[in-house]
């Protein structure tokens, strides 16, 4: 299986100056052979001593390529509530709307929710995307068809009464699906959130995860609330107390870490801890502004996340890029902090660091795994071409991904979806969600 | 000229609970004639004797339709400069990219510019833009060709060299243009701001306005900066100054507003002074966050505004609504403040204030000009579909946006520009961009 992408401008995110204005890129397998200006394609061996014609020739023309965008943190069958309570106060909005309402949940419901946000995912460019929440099978089912990438786990709530269930399930994902559906699937244990994790669960988790060997996926640092709460209870803030209990000492993925302080951020990068900024998120429950900037300047591990489309509304990392850039700006009064390129590392490389898969996807080079997106740029809203990385964080859309690769398969191309059925998927969700809320 | 959009969901913006699931749009030349659910099509004489046939029928089924968008602060030309320069400080980016850029600009590049800008709101949804620029009969003509609506002003700066020319050239483009292109082109006189326009080039200013029976349209308390040196130029704010010299006895846009104090909101409140609030553009410039659920609260008028393409880089207001929603729940810590319904309102009805002409464009009613938008719901990031003004704020892509209608007529129907060559306009654009940055 051997595919030619040629005729494309190419941003491999492997450095600023890395950029090719027509290049090509070929693709043996699910692995990049190799990439570089269109006039090496036939000199440098670059066709492996194949002819063009033994590939699948996709013509980049007036499209740039660069790796498939990395979605840190979701809970992705959130989309069944996608618009169903917005504008609302937190604890409202959790209690008297989302929890009822995923209270119904059936694996079935998780399982469809889930085919349409990797629908969603794909048609705006996200290759690869890390999950939590329950019926995980489901969604692992869900990537293994959609042909979409993903870091998952299981979302525990030590206070829960099912608490301990939920761990074994957790443990099963790993054991089950870790390294399935060729590779693209990899696990974590899902610990929520300090504030829901006591410490003796905690410690089971922590134990549970080097038993299996795999990293944890939790919350750290959403609102200021919980971290008060925190405090009040044990005398440490989120990020010392899970570095207390030694957490930090495997592979750790946090979403948020809003409410950090300059101690936090120190920890944060001696831990190597991935943090999954989600802007978005955190500006629509208005939960705060993360120190995005301060962390890069520490040398935090940062990804973007989309965080469920019940707070978003959408799947969107385009957006998520456009929002960090233009947050971070106004927040701290600097025009030039959080600049395009730096946004677009964050949404690629910084996102396959914080899911430890760096040594594989995230960058467009020989031997990475083909994650690849191709966006066309021949929009009125994207003339002229002046800086391709301002384009695609100030102007582009996510609507402007036209081809959409994941582990060297074509998945989507011009808009149309290779291996899912686009309409089933939209009725299904429709149904379901309807049923979900009513009479709530 | 008789059409009939029928099938589709309609969102009327006339208030909250005028939301009809399934309904019709007659339209009669350039007015909305009838309006109601598909069951009144038929029995409430809203086709008006006449018979089907004798409608051009546009199937709305799977969409919504709704006013226009409108855009109610814009340099349309400077579409020529997206993405030339980003992340920069303010003095820097406007005195060593965009000023001398800008000097090169010639007449026939601000026309093409123009038509770019135009076939780019028009594709987003935007139906009437609001634009201070100079060549501003080029603007005028763009805007006669792509059949947008516009309210136009010739840039006014006291200060330069040119000053009086330009008040000559605003003077005349308002007896020129004042009313063409059918109605669709309006006009005020625009000084700039005032710190850029001293008080006797100000007053003399405001005395042609009133000759002219026109409105102005300036910026106002755009940056910290400008407002501490009018304070400790003149003793006064930009808006106690503004209001000292008499200017707000007319009709005002203002853009910005961002650093404006309460008892300011009480003036621009009593003045009617319409604000122009663009998020982007003080977010990306790290200008401020202008107190817009303040400013509501008062019952000033707002509306929203793209800016220019340089410091945006797009002209899409359906991010803008989504920005504006986000930046101020954050902002405030408030997750309440700016419901979807309400941003809404700012981007059509709130627009449409602004510029004086809330009597016929900014909702659906009949007698009202038919400036309409259909946005395509049958998206998977629009699915499943609990509540539409939530989707329309925090879900939608501009890109959604199917069908456009300015003054009762079709001008872009599934992205195809019916008034307008896209190739064309956006090579002029390419090759005239390139040429006016070269070797700055």
């Amino acid at each position: 299986m051997r595919i030619l992408i040629q005729n494309c401008a190419v941003l491999p995110m492997t450095g600023k100056d890395d950029y090719i204005t027509k290049g090509y890129i070929s693709i043996k397998n699910n692995r990049i052979q190799a990439l570089g200006p269109m006039e090496e394609l036939k000199t440098s061996g670059s066709l492996a001593g194949n002819l063009l014609a033994d590939f699948t020739v996709i013509d980049g023309s007036g499209k740039v390529a660069l790796p498939g965008l990395i979605n840190t943190h979701s809970h992705a069958a959130m989309t069944l509530f996608r618009g169903y309570a917005d504008d609302m106060p937190l604890m409202p909005w959790l209690q008297e709307k989302i929890f009822p309402a995923e209270a119904r949940l059936k694996a079935e419901d998780v399982y469809w929710g889930t085919l349409l946000a990797n629908m969603e995912m794909l048609r705006f460019g996200t290759t690869c995307f890390a999950d939590m929440y329950f019926f995980m099978e489901e969604v692992a089912k869900a990537v293994e068809i959609s042909g979409i990438r993903a870091s998952l786990s299981r979302g525990l709530i030590g206070i829960a009464p099912n608490g301990e269930e939920a761990l074994d399930e957790g443990v099963q994902l790993v054991k089950d699906w870790e390294g399935q559906a060729k590779g693209r699937i990899t696990t974590r244990l899902g610990p929520h959130a300090p504030y829901t994790c006591p410490t003796e669960y905690m410690k089971k988790v922590i134990v549970c995860s080097d038993q299996l060997g795999v990293g944890l996926h939790m919350h750290l640092a959403e609102t200021q609330g919980e971290v008060q709460d925190l405090v009040s209870a044990t005398g440490f803030n989120p990020i010392q107390w899970m570095d207390n209990l030694g957490a930090f000492q495997r592979p750790v993925l946090g979403a948020h870490c809003v409410h950090v302080t300059p101690e936090d951020i120190e920890i944060l990068s001696r831990r190597s801890v991935g943090v999954a900024h989600n802007p978005e998120s955190n500006m629509k429950l208005a939960s705060g502004v993360a120190p995005v900037p301060q962390m890069l300047e520490k040398g935090v591990i940062v990804g973007l996340g989309t965080d469920g489309a019940a707070s978003n509304n959408n799947l969107d990392l385009f957006q998520e890029m456009r929002s960090a850039a233009l947050l971070h700006k106004v927040f701290s009064g600097d025009p030039t902090v959080l600049p395009a390129y730096q946004v677009l590392e964050m949404a690629t490389w910084g996102g396959a660091r914080c899911l430890g898969l760096d040594h594989e996807i995230g960058r467009l080079k020989p031997g990475y795994k083909a994650d690849i997106i191709l966006v066309d740029l021949d929009k009125p809203h994207l003339c002229p071409k002046h800086d391709l990385a301002a384009h695609l964080v100030y102007a582009a859309l996510a609507s402007d991904v036209h081809t959409v690769l994941v582990d060297g398969r074509i998945v989507m191309q011009a808009g149309q979806f290779l291996t899912m059925k686009e309409n089933e998927i939209m009725h299904q969700v429709e149904e379901r969600a309807q049923a979900l809320v009513e009479g709530l």
